[in-house]
């Protein structure tokens, strides 16, 4: 797939002020194995999520599994920075389990996509696949007339 | 472009209780001619995004150019349920006159897809251009073989 622009420069304002507890509590499903931290309280480390918004992480945090405490911090802050962690939570709890980490991938490779583009987005890619698709069909055309 | 299932039966979810003022205030900029509804506090009439959030819209308001009172209003609850209002408007507010309404065509486009598949959104409409860019190539290089 077209990987967005990963250029984090404008990722890394934190959240100001103290933020309402989005998502940890309400969820106490194990994380999925292999994916992110799958930290919480038991840990001690927060997961990128949770220490981006500057919470503890509590055990099954919906974040955990997907955002580690390495990398996952400024995954998440352009998650959070297009889609907001609230909207993003609602959207993880409403999906099953197995379906949660490919939900992330999506939202994460949108976020980063609108940050670099913020006109168009992965809409951009879209154009241009389109155009590609459209292009490659008259080139079989010709060929297949000559 | 393949258009994302518009389907609006989730959309229809109000806003609970009163809400922070976004965007309006801040901008005091005509609305581009020809998009939206362009009212604002002088035509009486909210635009789609004001309707939704049941809230005044005040003249120079940055949704009205894009989310007209008549069908905004859906189209606007689907932008809001997947980026939130806040987040759209700031990034609206970071463009040029000239880019928002591409701008919120985009966006509007990705909420949608976001809410027909929850997973994928619009990165499947990419995965499938993608394979169909793949076979075209393929299917281009046997004719030519022929």
């Amino acid at each position: 797939m077209a990987e967005p622009n990963t250029n984090t420069n404008s990722l890394n304002d934190q959240p100001k002020g103290t933020r309402k507890r989005i998502g940890g509590p309400t969820e106490s499903t194990p994380p999925e194995p292999g994916s992110g931290s799958g930290s919480g309280s038991t840990s001690g480390v927060p997961c990128g999520a949770c220490k981006f918004l500057r919470r503890r992480c509590v055990d099954g945090c919906i974040f955990a599994p997907h955002f580690s405490p390495e990398q996952g911090t400024a995954l998440f802050a352009a998650v959070h920075k297009v889609f907001g962690a609230s909207n993003v939570s609602k959207l993880l709890m409403q999906l099953p389990l197995h379906l949660r980490r490919h939900a992330v991938e999506t939202i994460s490779y949108e976020a980063q996509a609108r940050l670099s583009d913020p006109v168009c987005g992965c809409v951009s890619i879209i154009i241009a696949l389109q155009q590609q698709v459209q292009s490659s069909k008259f080139q079989s055309k010709i060929v297949s007339e000559i």
